[in-house]
């Protein structure tokens, strides 16, 4: 893209009203912009990662056997009614409908994905099975704060999958676990898994998957030796405590930021919808349901979270929106516009063609966060080429258009 | 895909509440079902179509400048205050937050975008630009039916642009209005562009495009020789009376579904938001505004009330779930998982590997509709080879595997 015909336009200051940091950066920077707390519209540059992490979900639940659908998120009354959600849920958006029926926004949607599957899951045979889709989700919180990681309108992955039984969910559940993990490791995350209460439908435990950041709104207390991991909320340990699990070392407390969670919902949504399959035995029985979520939009804050630093932000190579952010100065446009075509070839080029100073576009390259910036002018063509600078680094080489070309591939 | 493993499941028979060709037969071959009226899950099937169609939408929406970005669904009452639809628009669904705040759910987008692009326009160097998203839209009907053509929930792709002078707007919209027609040829439909009056919210013309379709909602005018077309609403011209365009041919009356529009909104957004800019004197003035309309799910029910015979859906290749649908038959598994295999090296496959009948399985085949049937049986192979069939002929080809992988290239 040639920046000068786009609205990719960084802001020279922050925005005031940014109480985190990727509220700030993806601001300033032009990846999004609030409309109303918790309500963002995604600009280009913000729809691209948006698009990019969707896509590693994508890939890695379709690896444990995900099929992917898309429910809608204007929901009839009843159904939550029928969970007890429509009046034990605060954050449910309630609307009045003009014909008199009430509808809720989706929050969740185990309201409309079990029912749905009580055509597909009739005999044992049918189990296991899951399902996911990716879209968004609304939540009526009375305060929304910390940029796009808590909002009032989010995207989401949730996935569900039943089973017959207790153990095969627990083995599908292990298997889930993995594909988390390989999704916030291709992210550059690591996450860490903790065990936490599991909130008002069920009396069971259920899994968060944590990022550390400051930015989290959760404590939670870890062994930085094995995977032993616990929400503040529950542990019956404190920090400084020996690890209870490998009993090497000694407990960390930290803020984090819980980017994926798993729900073990045993019986309660077959049996409000009353989802039964017919069993090996010809006996009728209630599938045992999971749900599997990862916060896509939260994912995207996490990572300015962990990203970025007091230029701007640093995006890890897969989801950036452009792999490279091409700087042309002075008057060797032609040469810049022969690079960039030939860059388009192999990769994803962002091309700051703007009438700017030098300084405006290294700042705003900065600013943006691609992963390699290269830089066309004439000084670097005297030295036989362009200049390549990783974000992460401050070194700056001069490569030929072939050796950057090759380096590419 | 394999079928045994997926919650691609056709029906037997049709549902009985359907009552248009494209509900029937999305619900009866799985493509989506019906959550309360005008709100659809869309599944595994379905989501592929969508998606598909949406693809096309976006790369003629590119090709003409357009930047895509995404505007979300929950909006502030204020912005719809400022413009007149909080009271003026019927079907605006309302949602009184606990926040004490109102909202709305977007049933169009001039209240977003125009706030938002007063940061991006502030020169005439800024224009002409535009912007389009593709995001699901709410309205609140007293009635909804006609299956996907006309949904309380549902995907468009809107764009907005924005001019020095109406001259300026008009040669752009001759642009988008190739894109359009591009769009619309590319997915099969010949699409007839008709003059409309302008709605609520403007008093100029606006153009609507038409797919005929007795499934339609709309009456039009139009000559079977040149690109005459008009809707009756407004025509000063009836059934038989000779074209005024070419003088040539009668006129015919006929049904039709509007699969897309575009509206001249003049000021009337520029001045509700003061969205101004500096003009080549210095001067302060509002820019002439335009928005384009593509329905991306009534376009897919379209397609299948154009596209359909009384054993099912036939897909244009471009839209299609799938390419092959492979058949296989008796206990030729092995033979059907080397050809599934090697099919899906060039090709989207979905492979019915159910234990159904024969007869099951191509009524399944004909249902869903996939450009081209593949049968591996034991017959078959005594022939030499796979059974080809194209789902809009009879005949059926004998052909070796080679050959048919090189027909796919």
């Amino acid at each position: 893209m040639r920046m000068s015909q786009t609205i990719i336009k960084p802001l020279k200051d922050a925005p005031k009203d940014a109480d985190t940091t990727n509220h700030r950066l993806l601001v300033q920077a032009g990846f999004v912009r609030q409309l109303m707390a918790g309500v963002y519209t995604y600009l280009p540059l913000g729809l691209k990662v948006l698009n990019k992490i969707s896509q590693v979900v994508r890939e890695e639940m379709d690896k444990v056997g995900g099929q992917e659908i898309l429910m809608p998120m204007l929901h009839p009354a009843e159904i939550w009614k029928k969970t007890g959600g429509w009046d034990n849920i605060d954050v449910l958006f309630k609307i009045q409908s003009r014909t008199g029926k009430d509808c809720a926004l989706g929050q969740s949607q185990e309201e409309v994905v079990t029912p749905l599957m009580r055509e597909f899951i009739k005999s044992y045979r049918d189990l296991p099975t899951s399902i996911y889709h990716i879209q968004w989700k609304f939540r009526d919180e009375l305060r929304s704060k910390s940029g796009i990681l808590r909002g009032r309108e989010f995207l989401m992955k949730d996935m569900y999958s039943w089973h017959e039984t207790e153990k095969d969910f627990e083995d599908y559940y292990k298997k889930v676990k993995e594909a988390y993990l390989k999704v916030f490791k291709r992210l550059g995350l690591i996450a860490k898994v903790t065990e936490a209460s599991g909130g008002s439908f069920t009396d069971k435990v259920s899994y968060e998957f944590m990022v550390l950041t400051d930015a989290g709104e959760d404590d939670i207390l870890y062994c930085p030796d094995c995977d032993f991991c616990v929400n503040i909320g529950i542990a019956k340990v404190k920090a400084g405590d020996t690890c209870p699990a490998c009993k090497k070392e000694k407990l960390l407390k930290d803020r984090a930021s819980e980017v994926g969670n798993v729900f073990d919902l045993g019986y309660k949504y077959s049996k409000d919808f009353n989802l039964q399959y017919t069993d090996e035995k010809g006996e009728r029985r209630y599938p045992v349901m999971g749900c599997y979520g990862i916060g896509i939009s939260r994912t995207m804050g996490t990572l300015v979270e962990k990203f970025s630093d007091e230029k701007g932000i640093l995006w890890p190579k897969i989801v950036s929106p452009f792999r490279i952010h091409l700087v042309s100065l002075g008057e060797e446009t032609l040469m810049a516009e022969k690079l960039y075509k030939q860059l388009l070839g192999v990769t994803e080029v962002l091309w700051d063609d703007r009438k700017v100073s030098a300084g405006t576009k290294f700042a705003d390259a900065d600013l943006i966060g691609c992963p390699l910036r290269v830089v066309v002018s004439e000084k670097s063509l005297k030295e036989g080429g362009v200049e390549v600078k990783n974000r992460s680094e401050d070194k700056i080489k001069i490569v030929t258009t072939k050796g950057l070309l090759k380096m590419l591939q």
